[in-house]
């Protein structure tokens, strides 16, 4: 379900059908989540948004699944209970272990507690860390 | 600065102090950031706090770094500046390079287009996300 | 269903009739919405709220429509699915086309990215962006 | 200033000055500003983040002024300040009077109210808001 | 500063010194503080907000300090730096003592921790906690 | 239910039982919610959690009641459903009124709006709010 309703493999339009394809063949899997089925009816809006995930969540710097533990954190962060679901279900496919999660979960709550205390104390940058960072 | 101005190690409280050299020697570094010497108004609180942060952050199944990597992640998606700027300093510390910061920028702010983009349709989960995952 | 039920019109105080009446008759429908329903248990606050609502969402600078695609934009940020709901509803109400709605939320996504990608390089404002404004 | 600090016009490589010649020709403006000298350290990032501005941002179904409308509700939901500089900035170049940004700001005061009371009360979404929509 | 600048006192309306006089008079202080002179510029908003601040933060069933308490815990969790100086200057001259606003940043910090662990974890609402509550 | 499932008293280690024992009877109650039975599966968490909670939720220079109040507002401002329900039914069982649950919810609403319409007119931080508080 969603707004306009979920567009399916046999019902998208050769340009969806395109991208639908790419999904599966990149992700190696023989499905669509509801997301892309969603965001299908603006056929730009879904190009643009899978070929940006392509890119970043593919092999660079940071290896997949860090990439992908990342997007759990960010996404338990905004609250995002689609996204959760989603990524955890992605992050375990990738390796992800039950230790990794239990520690994951941990790092993100100290995170956000951590956050809000030095905002509430209102603590100024030390100068050490202010930017530009000699790198 | 802070709403009750940092508290300096020379006039810190034998308690405080404690803490610092903790944080010092585990960190092995020789200065306290101003986090700690604002929170060291409340010396159960930097107790607390402290001793979690260092279990958490601590060896365990995901490397230091990434939850550094992590830790930056929930503190941009907080808007968190002096959080940013910490962590930020500290991840290059734990060895993260130009090319992965700038994976992580790109990481964080496609996780926080997605995650609105799936609000905004109104995605309902699919089957195979919802928990318990069969782990 | 809410913290404390709903107050349906045939239950309501003459107080609280008399808002629901003026809900309807300014939004020409027949019907009240469970929000108004909701907190309806603070006749005050229902009162305030909608004067406020009524006040700042009618005729103005900003044309009716446009007001609902800034309600719909700052609901999907904050994650709140009751307002998202009822909001595009609205909006379409209003005459949102489904090419609004696409773009709205390919606006939205974008937005939440850039401000994420802003933060995360600690990017300073710009001295021409300072205010005050030169209007 | 920026993590890495900024990149001029006159240190750009050949790739960003061509996307920085785009940006003001599109613009139709002379500079650059802050935002996009930041993330120029990450080509593929500046390249991709300026023409899904460039689509998104461009004429379409919701005009230019309203879009930067929607991007100033999102940046100040999400707290973003420099967002809200630059957007705010823009609005009033692309026709924004004050009136309409002081409505602008009561509505996103009004609407950042109405979510949480919408939540505080856990208000169960209307049958009829339920999607998909019949549109 | 502010957008549009600050309304001082010597250049205020007619309409908007009434309601700098009133916070004055309410408040038992002799200065009115930026919010108020920037959100001035539109006087339909700055009486409508006052006039609800007046209602909402008067004597109730809550006592005036808790609700100082309240709107600090809000404005850190939304990281707002002007409402945490302000509603935190607000609360010291209402009684809050160091012990309290020491406990206040540690409650804060908590909730926002657990309010975390339990949307990562993706747990379920206990049937006793659903609404309505029988009250 | 939860990512890992829930972990009932009857399947629980002695290590969590003991947990499990201990938040019975400080909370003078038969039966755990389910955020303890989902973080159970990281017993040191669980432990970590529930130590933290006690110090700080119980007796203090803030009262228990209103600590209630101020993880509400945290919980509503962060959109956690799961932790509005569970201190909701928690305030209401420490003492909290009907009148008392409707004016926190007023004062959650405009403390949101309040704290985005100063971020929008982008207000400077008044020189005598600015931090160390002479206390």
């Amino acid at each position: 379900m969603s707004t306009f309703g979920l567009i399916e493999y046999q019902d998208a339009s050769a340009e969806v059908r395109a991208i639908y394809d790419d999904i599966m063949a990149t992700r190696k899997t023989d499905w669509i989540n509801n997301f892309w089925k969603a965001i299908a009816h603006d056929p730009a809006n879904l190009k643009r948004t899978w070929e940006s995930i392509k890119a970043i969540m593919g092999p660079g710097a940071i290896d997949p699944l860090t990439k992908e533990l990342i997007y759990v954190a960010v996404s338990v962060t905004n609250n995002c209970h689609y996204c959760i679901a989603s990524h955890t279900a992605s992050a375990f496919k990738k390796g992800m272990t039950p230790e990794m999660f239990k520690e994951l979960q941990a790092i993100i709550g100290m995170a956000n507690e951590t956050n809000k205390m030095v905002t509430g104390y209102q603590v100024e940058i030390d100068e050490r860390f202010r930017p530009p960072l000699k790198k």
